[in-house]
């Protein structure tokens, strides 16, 4: 297995604290802190207005793009950061629509993050065409994929259970239905080998807090399958996404391929993070890091399951079928998280009763996976979480 | 007039430079740097995900949106952050047009910032309802609002011109007819003495790059009549404006009054320099900024015309007509700015002809005011803009 001792000690990483929710936020890049601060002191304030070109913050959503396009398979050119992934979703949902215009159905699943279904439920109550959302249960997508769907609309790794849908063979189902593709690589980009040129996937969005540790708030990122880049309707027609946005022309032409999809200002800030974070990816292989995902969460379940034989594995078991994560149905669950983050073991929690744990290679071992699980085998044992303070609970989980 | 020698020294100021571009991006905060390596060191590096709760990101939004309500005549509750100023053009307007189903007209004008008018026509495209984004010249706005018009959307101050419209008036007008306003504070959010609650404004949306000094890429704010906030459809329904976030429910219910327009993740590093840049708008009050502008945008008119008689005055020479900014046109401005820019006097170009200056109190005095002026007038003697190296155009200006 590959040895990432050189990407963890990248981290700041709190002493006394096992780290295993880089599936909802990656902890911070050592450089991170100095990145932003030179970029505020040496641009922001030495440059003042000149940085939109003289330190490139122009294309940079561009420039980041293009070093994400590498860990999920896409052609350089065809992947661009902006906005949030709800933003994102409305607009790769909103162009797919408009090309299948004699199609009224979107087909998800429940297993899909919510804001994408509300991001789509919103969508169709904008447009007032007669479009339906259809919520099946993952296992039941492919035989829902007919002619009427417009446009396939999955998240590839469930954020609950980390359950893995099949990318090539999905999509493949949907073109030959006469169907369209968008995939939300939420969990998926920086946590398992993707490859969207090779799964001939349409659309795809994703977020960079969370495995690709940009920080809180880190900018979204849109792909679009270049056979479709000119084509596509951006719905968010905002100026940067223009021809030529310092022309000041009263109306939209937009712009070439993927520019289309930007919107208004880049978070040149968030921008900075992401840029010192994303220069610890550079030198890593997503085969490495599958391999080193699939040995720590297997290794995860076991221990889990030798310490803890109240929780359920809510993951499927075979290494192939899920993400980077591990989940484990509790029904004391949320108490549970809490006892175990107060012995400093961080997971994090999904209502109803999901105990929820991300494995990610870059630094996290072996070491810790099995601290973590023995952690978790005392507080089970030892019942601490039932206690007050741990039944209370917070607004964010 | 106010001295505001105290706000000028919160900020990093480059020496030998005057800065004139705060109208476009206000200058660093001295506290900035500090504030952001805090918050990613302190929070996101110590907490991790827990930051959301402990160190209050998740309601941020909220809390910097309360700090600008008041710089805008808005009450407490009625202004949220995030995303970009296109992105919240196109919720308030979607907004308000599902708020007039029976009218089918949005009133605009050929000074709105074309990435208004952009959005406009995206939304238009996508509803596919039969709806006309009507484009009128500022001055004749007034007599075009009519039965038809469904939103009257303006940006308050003509980012060429400075040319002031008057929102209580128009607004009065466009409620008459049964219209709803949307106005675009771009330019006057820290620039201008603005009251919401006064003028009866239905919807507004800013940026706080500008005058407000957040830094490149700064979050937007959405400002929503109280009146309005519980009925107003937000069209990019995405999960932090649903009503309980973390439930995670399958289906979209907006939350309570402003929070239904939050969208996605906030972008926490932003908002950390943001909360530093508004710390100093804190002790501030905008009728002493105000007097203040006017007093320097006069004096800079007089000062250019002594100086520079080729130049022709492009803002109204009545203050009470303007916003905190001051234009020129000139042939060969876009050389003639570049050649100024070399000289150490910023100020920015507006296609074709419009040599831009923002006057921005907290950190511009009377003598650079007085300093930027003879170093045009030197500019034009000298003909300094009359070599190649001015009048090569860069991609961004």
């Amino acid at each position: 297995m590959t040895d990432f001792t050189a990407t963890k000690a990248m981290f700041h990483l709190p002493p006394g604290i096992t780290y295993l929710d880089g599936n909802s936020l990656g902890p911070l890049p050592l450089a991170a802190r100095d990145r932003v601060a030179g970029m505020m002191v040496d641009e922001w304030g030495q440059m003042l207005i000149t940085g939109w070109n003289r330190a490139g913050w122009m294309q940079a959503p561009r420039r980041q793009g293009d070093r994400i396009a590498r860990l999920i398979g896409a052609p350089t050119g065809s992947v661009v950061m902006g906005d949030t992934l709800s933003v994102k979703v409305y607009q790769a949902l909103a162009a797919a629509i408009d090309m299948r215009p004699g199609r009224n159905v979107i087909l998800s699943d429940s297993g899909n993050f919510p804001s994408d279904l509300y991001i789509a439920q919103g969508l169709i109550k904008s447009l007032g065409r007669d479009l339906e959302l259809r919520v099946v249960p993952p296992e039941k997508v492919a035989e829902h994929i007919t002619q009427e769907v417009a446009v396939l609309m999955l998240t590839e790794v469930d954020y609950r259970s980390g359950r893995l849908h099949d990318m090539a063979a999905l999509t493949a189902l949907a073109h030959g239905h006469g169907a369209l593709t968008l995939w939300d690589l939420a969990h998926s980009a920086g946590a398992i080998e993707v490859d969207l040129t090779d799964s001939g996937a349409d659309f795809a969005v994703g977020c960079t807090y969370k495995y690709l540790n940009g920080g809180p708030g880190a900018p979204a990122f849109i792909y679009v399958a270049p056979k479709h880049a000119d084509a596509a309707q951006p719905a968010l027609s905002g100026w940067l996404g223009h021809e030529a946005p310092f022309a000041f022309d009263p109306d939209y032409r937009p712009g070439p391929g993927i520019d289309r999809m930007r919107v208004g200002t880049p978070p040149i800030l968030q921008i900075a993070a992401l840029d010192a974070a994303l220069d610890i990816w550079d030198g890593v292989d997503m085969r490495d890091v599958r391999a080193c995902s699939v040995a720590l969460s297997s290794r995860f379940i076991d221990q889990v399951e030798k310490h803890c034989p109240d929780l359920q594995l809510a993951s499927p078991r075979d290494p192939a079928q899920r993400g980077s994560q591990v989940s484990f149905r509790f029904e004391h669950g949320y108490a549970a998280m809490q006892a175990l983050i107060a012995q400093g073991v961080i997971g994090d929690f999904r209502a109803p009763d999901i105990m929820r744990f991300g494995l990610t290679p870059l630094y996290t071992d072996m070491q810790d996976v099995d601290h973590a699980a023995q952690t978790l085998g005392r507080v089970l044992d030892q019942r601490l979480w039932d206690r007050p303070e741990f039944r209370r609970r917070a607004a964010v989980t």
